[in-house]
């Protein structure tokens, strides 16, 4: 490699629908479809670099706006990238309201995500070396995930059953985790709460422990509970939960939580942005911050928060939204390179069933993904589910995720609200 | 470039010495000679790496045990490498004693830094980019450095004047600042006080403000005075001083005194690791941090560091020993690529008349340095000069810097202390 610049030349963003079971949280439920935006980001050196976002409108303007505003810079310029997004999206800072439950993240930040990924998948391939050389080098040569645990439905109205099922109480609750740590491999386990009264869920829990006594287990209501509901909640699981996530809305409130709290307190809402960060280490609000890449600026900028965590004694793990194999790939590079990346990471993956990446990189072997060992983010897209995914988000007809408004079209009485308990 | 790991095959570390005028500061003054030991990082490719740091004798020991715990690893495993060390040196953890005043430094991050900035080095041979590139990219094109005064002497005992001159009082050191900022350009000015009582270095810095009244001053008495003695300078200099640097010793200290000064409060000195940084932040003790890559770890650490400053609010500069021109490349390379680094940094540039890196490259337009745009560090060694430096090390018998013991050898009543007055 000489030492030229490698200058962007052209941005394709495509946004992809792909089918999502009705996955229930406390603010509704998972529509047919998730989107996302899949960023190809071509340069004058012929290579192309990969990045992976939300899909909703707004971000999607914004992607272009940024897309335009980077065009012509070098992919090493990673700071001037940064500068020349925040300077295209100045005063355009209302609530980015593209990570479904996460409204006060950084808006430049969620918009630089993709393109930052795709600069360093364009710098790895330039350099002959995986991604996770360019962040300081894998501690580890595969991540560890969590099995995510939902409470669903059978089936969305009107389709077909898909072959999960129906997990409404503890019973069905164990069932699922059976079978997906059957097929993962996983070690730790993730509840996703917030949807029934919290006894309900906390039975589940229990549950979970008797039948997975060695699984290390987390219960996520997503701020479903007021800070006494959560205290209790905490009190009666003390013991029993590696973490407790985001009890309840507000660093003020997790501060209540957590004074009291047996256990951490982890969070992926309270803390979403540089800008909170103060805040909640002076109120000792949370133990373990979830990061994720896609709204905390790329990688770069997430090994910046890992540090900050291991400087002010916080735990991390990792958040996960529905997501295809790029987002995959870019957190499995990230948290190889994170020494202090210690708890298993949040994914989505076994909820999908369609991809746009080649298959044959991103496996699960014993609840790991091995970290890809070829140049850049080490995948590649298949053009041709690109294309079909993106008809099916041209067909689907959902524009933003509206977990609520679905939820209301099957439960006109549905309310969603924080706290509901 | 294949993506083959790069692996370090021998590391060569050479002890110099080089003259150093009679710099005076509030433990002493400086010896004849100033110290630094050479790091060439050899690689199986074929490229060498460079590094700089200290050369007190038991640093050279952990360099020699370090550079034996990293042969054989990639030099884009950074964070294997830090490990590497951590391990080599545990149980190794008594005052560094390495960087003068600099006394409650992390062991592991001084002794990484070397092989860390020889480690980027290589990768920007291999890669042909700047170092500023691995960095983030450079968000400006040349550095601004400040003018570096010292009262002094005007010669070490039984030699002849050097040119500069003395400087003791008011009157000198404007003189001082007159000759080096016609030379170099500089735009702003930094007086190392600690050395008479304040109300004659106030003096100073208020000649100063008259014959420069447009270069933004400070004063760094090295802890020299007790909280109420830096309230009264910091009254007496308010509205005159862009900072006022390590007034006092400790945290509590500095809290105490910044409380009740109008300028901000830097330091070098009680926060220089990153396990201090979370008590200095929670009693707003320092306004200003200055960075120094050779005790926070390297380039990619000091970037954390300048993003935690970033994060909780703290202005951030950089701090200087005396040092050549590899410390200056790496300095230059990372201040570039820190978009919040908007201080001038401190260099002792002018006070040296020798050099082991070949000419041309590290040189001050109006008080800037350009970033090299070269590979790597884009600076070579002379080898001539390597060894004559060595050689000049062998002859010195310096082996530690004692500035307190070299200032009692002339003058046997003379009692380091902190605070002094
Ligand atoms: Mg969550
Ligand atoms: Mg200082």
């Amino acid at each position: 490699m000489g030492g030229e610049p490698i200058r962007i030349t052209a941005v394709r963003i495509t946004p992809v629908a792909f089918a999502d079971p009705p996955l229930l949280n406390t603010v509704g439920v998972h529509q047919p479809y998730a989107l996302r935006a899949i960023v190809q980001l071509h340069t004058d050196s012929g290579l192309v670099g990969l990045g992976e976002t939300y899909a909703d409108s707004k971000h999607l303007a914004r992607l272009d706006a940024a897309a335009d505003a980077i065009t012509g810079l070098d992919v090493f310029a990673l700071n001037v990238i940064r500068a020349a997004i925040a300077d295209r999206l100045r005063g355009d800072d209302a609530a980015a309201g593209t990570a479904g439950m996460i409204t006060s993240a950084s808006v430049v930040d969620q918009v630089l995500s993709p393109f930052e990924v795709a600069c360093l998948d364009v710098q790895g391939h330039a350099l002959g070396r995986p991604v996770s050389d360019l962040l300081g080098g894998k501690v580890r040569d595969a991540v560890p995930f969590s099995a995510y645990l939902f409470y669903k439905w059978a089936a969305h109205p009107g389709v077909a059953p898909d072959t999960w099922g129906e997990a409404l109480d503890p019973a069905g609750i164990v069932e699922q985790a059976r079978r997906i740590i059957d097929e993962y491999g996983f070690t730790a386990i993730k509840l996703k709460g917030g949807v029934f009264p919290p006894e309900e869920e906390m039975a589940a829990i229990e549950a979970l422990r008797a039948a997975f006594p060695d699984h290390p287990l987390r219960l996520d209501p997503n701020a479903a509970w007021s800070p006494q509901t959560s205290i209790k909640v905490a009190s009666g699981l003390a013991g029993v939960l590696e973490y407790l996530e985001d009890p309840t809305p507000g660093i003020d409130g997790m501060a209540e939580v957590a004074a009291q709290a047996a256990m951490p307190l982890a969070t992926n809402m309270c803390v979403v942005a540089f800008g909170q960060l103060r805040q909640a280490i002076s109120q000792n609000a949370v133990g373990v911050v979830l990061s994720d890449h896609h709204y905390w600026g790329g990688l770069q900028r997430s090994r910046l928060l890992a540090g900050i965590c291991d400087t002010f004694g916080l735990g991390l793990s990792m958040h996960s939204n529905s997501h295809l194999g790029i987002s995959l790939a870019a957190m499995v590079h990230l948290a190889a390179a994170t020494p202090n990346l210690t708890y298993a990471c949040d994914t989505h993956w076994p909820w999908k069933t369609e991809e746009i990446v080649k298959p044959g990189v991103m496996e699960f072997v014993d609840g790991s993904v091995a970290v890809p060992t070829g140049p850049g983010l080490g995948v590649g897209v298949d053009e041709t589910q690109l294309a079909a995914l993106h008809e099916q988000y041209l067909r689907c007809g959902i524009r933003d995720r509206d977990d609520t408004g679905y939820m209301q079209s099957v439960d006109p009485n549905f309310r969603a609200g924080s706290p509901r308990w």
